[in-house]
């Protein structure tokens, strides 16, 4: 059905004005520039005869567990599993959360307490448009995951950065994320009377720091003197290599009245694509405020998807599946981290998440090496990964995205690797990164 | 793995302050009152042995087709399938999307004229979002659909009411869709220099109006002149009783770089709960800041179910779906409206969607009926809602939601009837509306 285009003669002159906190700057994303680089890369003579390895973006080389996959495929077909799910999530999903997180609290939750997401990165944008009035501030450790910058501005809302300081020998040895160090003084120094939440992300991304009960307690009290709402990212809870993991809504009462955790069965189930997330509080007062964005924002979640993550998070319970994969990661690791070890180049140990950030200081690149113009103007970091996308055929993230452009010095060196693949993929990776030694 | 919280003496005082703009007025949404109060219904006495008939919320009782079912088990085996798909949305569904659209545009669409988002509501929230800075005003007709308003107000706009006028006789005789009206000097009249958008949404919820060519084309010359971005939500555009659907965009040149239209899986496949929805338009530069705002509001939408959605739009393309779907809505319409004829009850004939709204002036609900306190402060719609609800057992929603309170006398005898239902359930809806008779 062809329709026949009216012809006018006038044109129309109307500039176009976006929302300007959003896109103050409208540069190329990090994820954007690497895509294109490796897409670019992948023809060229080096990698002609090989495959790119990729180990940007943190998504899954391999599938989610079979059970999780089995109860999908079951969802689809109950009619009304394909409608519209209840806007607080659907009742079987609330009652694997409620059965999951109330050992890990301490205490039996209620259906009050929970609220399910359309992924975690919608929970956080929920919660901060449930509370941001315009121009009240919220603090962000640095580094910092991108999206939290957009989120925070989407409801008018302005970010305070606080730095995650680096260990100084960074460049010299193998660190820990411990060794990462919040300054408690810097951090009071942030507060001001329009200080109205705080987001921590431990495990972090990209650093790899499990944040202590002690550092937790530090920066709970400080929110708790302040009535600062503690938005606490625990994507990453199930992939934690240190004796504890410590959740900072159970450290004391105030401290979880002023909580709101955000957790991701994307990560949990290695299935990224589909988008199911959740709100977990000791708060429901501070909840309903996200709960009520929510249904403004998506309306609901993914129904289908919601009633797989509830059966497999059951069965996950029962089967022991968040200790296999702990140790499925500890064994990740030492196959990726041992080319490191053995070409003498320092990198954070990591103590969470699927990611580990190596420094390239030691690695000689040429001055002379053809960068395209659209990298002059960014940090060291995004020359090293181009160079490593075109020489060696390895995708790694430049970290300094996740540093305001006055604290991009600290982290020019490093690159953020994303071990969440195959071992055989790993195994291609370190290969590759064995001819490291060339440029050593 | 239980944890001891610790313990503390000093109470939290903090106040909560939320989202001022989208919380103004907390009061229970039509929906949370609906269903809230058809379960209590159920228990009651005239009840008790008989099912509740729920032709409220617009969800399918039935399922999806069994193509699109097939093709989303299907899609769940394919590992990279189950990861994040690209924010743009998964090739494969975009190019279904530009085979589906390039031939109802008249002209070969690009990849750059669409986007996918994570159902139309997350659609015209990223529209939104892309293009308003605070204090930017955006039209809306009224009756509008309730999301709107706050999907508005997230990004600081304001919303500027410009009434769809009923016809004279509602009250008195069946009327069309096309008898609702609107006032085109008011149309201008509600323009001021800070108008940055207009909604529109044809086939129009809950009125049932499909916007003739002519309409159109006056809306879209008054945007043209001022500027003003068209946001057209044609979610119901493969529902339309009419000899043709017009959509906006295709008008003139100057009206298509001006427009934004939002589309929907969840009604062309009956899937409310998967969540896939798209954007398209002949102007990508406009294009582009909902497509960045999508990526900062869910990042990607979920893969699975775009994979499952391109390949059933492939197939619906081929197998007469779409018009299979329009006739089974043309006698599902018959079957179900046939009992307002009987009882002489005016009603809006429906040109397209799957709603039809019934006047209740003619019936006669008892004055000391027993309403609920939080009733006694809504429009009558609510309380005539309620009743239907106890004495029939038939949930209908009461339509004064979809205007502000000024406004609300227009609507109050109405009730919005969903006829997304399997025949015999609209067929039992029938009989039990029957029961009508005996308070007209």
């Amino acid at each position: 059905m062809l329709r026949k285009l009216a012809m006018s003669t006038i044109a129309n002159t109307g500039k176009i004005v976006p929302n300007r906190a959003l896109f103050q700057n409208i540069s190329k994303d990090v994820w954007s520039l690497t895509n294109e680089a490796a897409a670019v890369a992948s023809q060229n003579a080096q990698n002609q005869n090989r495959e790119l390895i990729n180990l940007g973006q943190g998504f899954f080389s391999y599938s989610p567990p079979e059970f999780a996959i089995q109860e999908a495929q079951k969802a689809l077909t109950s009619p009304l599993v394909n409608q519209y799910a209840p806007t607080k999530g659907r009742p079987s999903l609330i009652k694997s959360l409620l059965k999951l997180y109330s050992p890990l609290y301490g205490k039996q939750l209620a259906p009050e307490n929970v609220q399910v997401t359309t992924g975690a990165n919608e929970g956080i944008l929920s919660c901060l448009v449930g509370l941001l009035n315009p121009g009240d501030e919220v603090i962000v450790f640095e580094p910092f995951f991108d999206q939290y910058i957009s989120n925070i501005q989407i409801p008018g809302g302005k970010v305070t950065y606080v730095p995650l300081h680096p260990p100084k020998e960074i460049s010299e040895r193998p660190t820990q994320g411990t060794e990462w160090r919040v300054d408690y003084d810097e951090l009071r120094r942030a507060v001001t009377s329009k200080t109205k939440a705080l987001i921590i992300n431990s495990p972090h991304n990209p650093v790899g720091k499990v944040f202590t009960r002690e550092e937790l307690l530090e920066i709970g009290q400080i929110c708790v003197d302040n009535n600062i709402i503690i938005i606490s990212d625990e994507v990453y809870e199930n992939l934690y290599f240190t004796p504890e993991f410590t959740r900072i809504a159970t450290l004391t009462p105030e401290i979880g009245q002023l909580t709101l955790t955000v957790g991701s069965a994307g990560k949990t189930f290695a299935a990224t694509g589909w988008r199911v997330g959740w709100i977990v509080s000791l708060n429901p007062d501070l909840l309903k405020y996200a709960s009520m964005a929510h249904t403004r924002i998506c309306f609901s979640t993914p129904s289908p998807l919601q009633e797989a993550c509830a059966n497999a998070l059951e069965i996950a319970v029962e089967n022991g599946y968040f200790e296999d994969m702990r140790q499925e990661y500890i064994r990740k690791f030492n196959i990726f981290t041992k080319v490191f070890d053995d070409l003498g180049l320092p990198y954070t140990k990591p103590e969470g998440t699927y990611f580990v950030v190596a420094d390239f200081s030691k690695v000689k690149i040429p001055h002379d090496y053809p960068f395209p113009e659209e990298l002059q103007s960014k940090a060291k970091d995004f020359r090293i990964s181009y160079w490593l996308i075109n020489e060696l055929g390895v995708v790694a993230i430049p970290p300094t995205e996740f540093y305001i452009p006055e604290h991009e010095k600290v982290a020019e060196n490093l690159l953020r690797f994303a071990v969440c693949k195959s071992d055989e993929y790993l195994q291609n990776a370190v290969e590759r990164l064995k001819l490291l030694k060339n440029y050593i």
